[in-house]
């Protein structure tokens, strides 16, 4: 298995969670260097047409792609310890929890979406940064609501690691990079707290991959 | 069991398109005016923190919410026909393609992103739609490159309907209003004329919805 990554990109940051969770080892990492625009080399467009990383490829040479389609695939093919719960009303409040994330915040903030914002359209840093600073804390107000609710507990959906809580990791980082303040979200920063005590979530951070600067 | 809505709304149409496909029909169908700002109203805010639709709520009141989510657990809950294959590797290929539209796609045309750029950035109406022509174009290649992949027969993933279908039948939607043709496209084009003709698809489609205009 060899997994494309790059320490900053916060989609493969979810996939290497996964994979730490379930004790899966891949036979190499391979830096696309989003940074240097690599992504768009034609030997990586091979690999994932999206321009996008992670990328996952099998022994088989099966490439998998989109982080949230890596993260099913891994629970259904390593199902221990599971990432989704049983019942199908918590599995969908977890994938829904999941996807306020990583549909409806992450995309807006990824490269491809800044340069255009700033090569297009004219618009400065401060103003790439009020755009992530916003989709940020609009998500996170939504997802502070939703965890008021009994159905969490010490994380996401009760007391057990889910995906919800492997995209509310890379939220939190992604917040802290565009100075959305965690602060008025509790629930929020208590999980994303005790998550960030758990060895699988902190061998993963961005910070801790080669090539990572000391801080963001 | 209660829907809610709205005409216009590509992620309700992929909604629409699943529940006529399972044969189950909402008891009731609530309309969310999105041209109104009505998904910001109080009412629908408890329903849903995220502002948006579609939001699916259970006789005994779970509100189930995003659209993947939703899909996922109508395929749990009614297995008959269903909207993922049955091994891993191609239960990834076709969330993979959901997630090009759903994720990278879609999140970036709703109605809140395209305010913020007019309202925030001043962006005019033909940047707007340059905007969303470009997300879409873009995606469209990408999808365009896996379609012509061996595992594509008849629909995204062999002669099966899939939840990729669903979500590339909005893409077609969505690339209309923006102007991004799908000529260069022909396998995404071969595919969508045919969904088109299935009754599950053409009832649920946007144009056909109370409240829709005769086109967009």
């Amino acid at each position: 298995m060899k997994l494309f990554s790059f320490w900053r990109s916060l989609a493969t940051y979810r996939v290497r969670i996964a994979l730490n969770l379930k004790g899966v080892t891949p036979d190499e990492v391979i830096d696309v260097n989003l940074m240097q625009g690599k992504q768009r080399d034609e030997s990586f467009r091979k690999i994932n047409p999206m321009m996008a990383i992670p990328a996952l490829v099998e022994d088989d040479g099966t490439v998998l792609f989109e982080s949230l389609a890596i993260l099913e695939y891994l629970d259904e093919t390593h199902s221990n310890p599971p990432l989704l719960p049983k019942d199908p009303k918590a599995r969908a409040r977890v994938r829904g929890l999941s996807q306020i994330i990583a549909c409806d915040t992450h995309p807006l903030i990824v490269p491809r979406v800044r340069e255009f914002l700033a090569h297009e359209y004219k618009i400065d840093e401060a103003g790439v940064m009020k755009w992530g600073n916003h989709w940020h804390t609009s998500a996170l107000k939504a997802l502070e609501t939703h965890l008021q609710s009994p159905q969490t507990g010490r994380y996401c959906q009760g007391d057990q690691i889910t995906m919800a809580d492997i995209c509310l990791a890379g939220q939190a980082v992604g917040a802290a990079y565009f100075k959305a303040d965690l602060a008025p979200f509790p629930t929020v920063k208590r999980i994303v707290d005790g998550l960030n005590t758990i060895e699988a979530f902190a061998r993963a951070h961005p910070l801790k991959q080669p090539g990572a600067p000391a801080s963001v």
